[in-house]
């Protein structure tokens, strides 16, 4: 079947356009528009030499090829002949059975949180979706995120149907299986970690936002609960969507009208569904969930919405197709048991021999440009004077401008206070590649980590004690194992001053100390600042960099490197260590300067990174002085003194050191090390017996 | 003026009104309906012996006498006349001329962010709100939440102006004044810290939910900004007020149109902001927020909106007042300098020469029984049998449901988890003490300090990782200082199994030892859970216990009472120490028999108290054996093992050890202990020199 493209022209300067209206003649006003064109791989090929790398339009300009709608059919498909709509219902109430199997196989999950959503998921990933099944990191493909994540039963069925995993279903949840509880990226289908309700569509948006940025035009399918739309979270996500006019998002919300506990607050009442998202910006559609056609016609109005995300508002029913417990309470993760409950369901599900193929469908693009460099660059230097007055955030500003300028997949994300944090400095030099989050720490966590997913190096920041505010999304990411992310909280501890509590942040080390992996830092001038934030932007993972609201000294000479898990070590004094890092480290020096008038002679440490820490110096300092003292700008807790107390003293420590699967509790305990073998063998260990 | 009163017989149940009907034939259906009634006074002794105590009636039955409006006057009014328009402008320009005058004094603060809000505090404070200015404890008047909390300056001048506060305006934000940077409790008249953005709608609920909850009709007055509405804690906040149908509530968003860093998303668009809270289920009304006649016809339409709460959405300039800065952006936290800048702001402000007193208004309440409760009481021993399987989450559930039977202050809160928590079993023994919060966390901690700070005493929770959403809540509850919060989390750590790492809380015991002030428990056996659940509701401030999922075996006697800041020492060995809690205890104790078998002696402490922790009782272990090995199902940072490193190992730590305040930098250092100075004297005092 012959069929015609859209050729996208994304992202391109204003000032590239005159020039290829000439060309072309065709394109419409505004850039962001279609320009229909049949032979588009000739065009695209046509139109390279015309961006140029150096002129910065590599990254920014993207030819997608994109199958057009033909009116009067169910257009957007490739050539092959979409399923019968028969055949997809056919494979929601084989879905069905796979979730309850499942479910019952593995003595635990949510059965009837899957019945909810089978005609969605069969919808989605036999007909709507352009995937391929074989390509699961590909970008230029739709993708999904499954934010209601305790429904991963029926999204493992759905892959194993289409063929995109040959796991064995029936061992969901079992120890050594990618089918976890909920999903994690230990199955190469999940971008994010979800199960902690109304985060996904925070994500979703930081995808949307990539790919928008990248020119790619695949679609993020977002399907969220309606107990799941009691979260804040939902409400600022939905927001930051529609103002940025993500008309790539398309999000689904299962209004099944039950909860864990019981009744949601709106029930079955999708109206209230539709008025909320209408009133946050975004083009709403209410369907029946279990309409297959409605459905069809559902999506196919999502993507002809522009300028804004669309909600498909499904009104379901919990226990979908069994009659059991359909729209039951007191259904919430109970699986069926084989006491004739799980024979009669499997029973009412009927027919379920069907088996469909999914069209590998890529949407073709250029590569992009990799994004590599090295600390050493002359571009990433420092350029204070000795004795020149610098705050840490001031540190952190420049080297974030900077590092845009050599790295240009880094972006930057603030909540609304970027004059503070000085974030703004990246915004000034790269305006496209800042995102304002505003008042909403939660979805700029969540914005971030999409965007991580999608391959960005974020650099997100806002008062450190705010970040307490997104601490579950934090949390989460770790489990989403982003390549990059990096967090920035300033204005930490009683040094702002005036403010007050509500404006110190005092807990923050705790809170990121306590992250499974994560890396901690805290310099203490703008030039560790700067340099730290450089290598922020190259270590794996989650990290944090803690700054300061008052302009203190410039301590360290430029050319000055802060390896991550190092420290820096001021005098040699064996009377006592004093262990600082950030604005303590300046009265640690001015306390070792009046101890010395007085004949007691210090050294002092700067713990730069307090995760990890520099074990071997701190241990070699306690060594070779009498007494060591922390001194931090935060909590007790969980902070820098405890981070040094558990590496110098002589209490063994077994915790959850890495990130945790699932399991069974006594497999769990014992992988982890904190089980009755674990003990035995730590003290035996420890008593050489 | 003689006036009507409404008598309101509110919290009635159903049987005791028929004769209530026989004797007065006037009430109206339903039960909360007023009923006019001349000698109210006279009435509510007449009624008061048919409401018998022990029937439990004493508690929920309140007699409010409340002025009535009086049709065709701006009613529901004392006996005093209330001020013209005119004098009500001139107090708001006498507001703005204070609000500049401090923070130029504090060369502090946020100027622009009062002068939008002042007709706002004026026709509040000068004429709506129904208080006394000599009462700031009083339940029985109006009370005003200001949300936005940077606009504290404008807070300070309307209390001052009203005679309720005697302080020096212009030592705003000064070490010593308790009109600090943002409003607290240290301040007579601030019932929740605020500062932190979108939280003061949440801690409104939770006052107004506590008011009804007593029969108290006093209303709440939530000031908040538009930027502030970005977050999703406001929605949370908003859709559980209008689910609990509090009338008793009436927001106001200064809508502004500015942030700190440029303009909110929807800028001026007041009717999105229309849309949402109407959407969400509330009774909203636009206005010119510098009207004053629009302002106070709104609030009487707030008055007579029953069955939903109201929001006032006030269209404002910032900096409204000053054509300098009027609507201007690049004002947010910049006081005027005296360079002609402050000086030409008094001058546009005019003539404020106006003083207007407050009549004192209380609505008249019965008193409320005490909450007093022996934790001796036989009502609330446990009841378990020897070797008996209980999951601490079932100790936890049992033990609130005794408690609320002899505590009537207690309330119960969750989030959708009431049946894993076995909060339930509170819920069906309490229904009316019962609070639904659904999957909205942040919102559950804020309403649970609204009714903290209204006298009652909350026990909220959730799974123990999901209190993560919440870390700013609680954060900000530190410095609400409530009398008491309970925070129970439970499904901690590896031990839950299967619904793998998003559903394990691993980061709770770091979250809430490094809030300043908290004390932290760990039951190890369910006898303990109870007992410590008891404990919880008699110890000041906020308590966060921690609760497993697994059954385990019940280790102690019925009899057995838990002291915060006590351990259990099992076995007196002297090869080592294991110091476990919770789940681990259990593992602890197999390990001990197991290396028993190896002729190694070990003792097991249940530091059950985390925080304070048993201090005492490790250093003596720790002197006495050999090694110390701690054991925790929870992240390797901020938990048992740093807490117990802390204690028994040799490092000083300096830190934030106390609620800290508004101050200059210097001053704050040196205050809480981590200046030059306090490190000279930590190091002498080691070295004893």
């Amino acid at each position: 079947m012959p069929h015609f493209w859209h050729l996208w022209l994304i992202g391109c300067t204003w000032t590239d356009w005159p020039f290829l209206f000439l060309q072309f003649g065709q394109f419409i006003f505004p850039p962001e528009k279609a320009l229909p064109y049949r032979e588009a791989a000739q065009v695209s090929r046509f139109l390279d030499p015309f961006f140029d790398p150096r002129r910065g339009n590599a990254k920014r300009v993207e030819f997608i090829l994109r199958p057009v709608m033909i009116p009067g059919e169910r257009g957007y498909r490739g050539d092959k002949t979409m399923p019968e709509r028969a055949e997809l219902q056919k494979m929601a109430q084989k879905l069905r059975r796979h979730s309850v199997e499942m479910t019952t196989a593995s003595a635990s999950g949510h059965p009837t949180t899957c019945l909810s959503t089978a005609e969605i998921l069969s919808t989605l990933f036999f007909q709507e979706m352009r995937w391929d099944p074989k390509a699961p990191y590909a970008r230029n493909v739709d993708t999904f995120v499954l934010s209601k994540g305790h429904a991963a039963p029926i999204l493992w069925a759905a892959l194993k149907e289409a063929g995109a995993i040959d796991d064995d279903l029936l061992r969901l949840r079992k120890f050594d299986s990618t089918l976890e509880g909920h999903p994690t990226p230990r199955n190469p289908w999940v971008r994010v970690a979800t199960g902690s309700l109304g985060q996904g569509l925070s994500c979703a948006a930081g995808m949307a936002l990539a790919r928008r940025q990248d020119g790619i035009t695949a679609r993020i399918y977002c399907l969220m609960g309606d107990g799941e739309s009691a979260e804040g979270s939902v409400w600022e996500a939905a927001q930051f969507a529609a103002h940025n006019q993500l008309d790539n998002i398309c999000a689904l919300v299962d209004v099944n009208g039950l909860g864990q506990s019981g009744a949601t607050m709106p029930m079955h009442n999708v109206e209230s569904y539709l008025a909320k998202f209408v009133s946050f910006g975004w083009h709403a559609i209410s369907v029946d969930g279990h309409d297959i056609d409605e459905l069809l016609q559902a999506f196919e109005g999502a993507r002809n919405t522009t300028d804004r995300p669309t909600a498909i508002i499904c009104k379901t029913e919990k226990g979908k197709g069994f009659s059991l417990v359909e729209g039951k309470d007191g259904w919430h993760g109970k699986p069926f048991k084989k006491d004739g409950t799980f024979e009669k369901a499997l029973e009412e599900f009927g027919d379920t021999d069907i088996t469909l193929e999914v069209e590998p469908r890529h949407i073709e693009t250029q590569t992009l440009p990799e994004s590599a460099f090295s600390l050493d660059d002359p571009a990433l230097a420092p350029t204070y004077k000795e004795e020149d007055m610098a705050a840490t955030r001031q540190g952190y500003g420049s080297a974030l401008a900077k590092l845009g300028a050599i790295c240009p997949d880094v972006m930057a994300l603030d909540g609304d206070t970027k004059n503070s944090t000085y974030s703004e400095k990246f915004k000034i030099a790269h305006p496209d590649r800042f995102v304002e989050c505003f008042i909403a720490e939660q979805n700029m966590a969540g914005v971030a980590l999409g965007l991580a997913v999608e391959g960005k190096i974020p650099f997100a920041s806002t008062f450190a004690c705010f970040l307490s505010r997104a601490y579950d999304q934090l949390r989460m990411s770790v489990y989403s194992r982003p390549h990059h992310l990096v967090i920035n909280g300033s204005h930490v501890g009683v040094s702002i001053g005036e403010d007050g509590p509500s404006q110190m942040g005092l807990e923050d080390l705790a809170m990121f100390r306590a992250l499974i992996g994560t890396t901690v830092l805290y310099p203490g001038d703008a030039v560790a600042a700067e340099r730290l934030t450089c290598a922020a932007a190259l270590t794996p993972g989650i990290v944090y960099l803690r700054s300061s609201r008052p302009k203190t000294r410039v301590l360290y000479k430029n050319e000055e490197m802060f390896p991550i898990g190092g420290s820096k070590t001021w005098g040699d004094g064996t009377d006592a260590t004093i262990v600082a890092a950030g604005i303590t480290l300046h009265e640690a020096l001015e306390a070792q300067k009046l101890l010395k008038q007085n004949d007691i002679h210090v050294r002092v440490i700067d713990a730069y990174s307090i995760k990890p820490i520099d074990e071997e110096t701190l241990k070699t300092a306690a060594r070779e002085t009498r007494e060591v003292i922390t001194v931090e700008d935060h909590s007790a807790c969980g902070g820098l003194g405890e981070a040094v107390a558990s590496v110098i003293g002589s209490v063994k420590i077994l915790a959850i050191r890495e990130i945790p699967r699932s399991g069974k509790p006594d497999e769990l305990l014992d992988k982890y090390g904190i089980n009755r073998r674990a003990i035995v063998e730590a003290v035996r260990e420890r008593l050489g017996k």
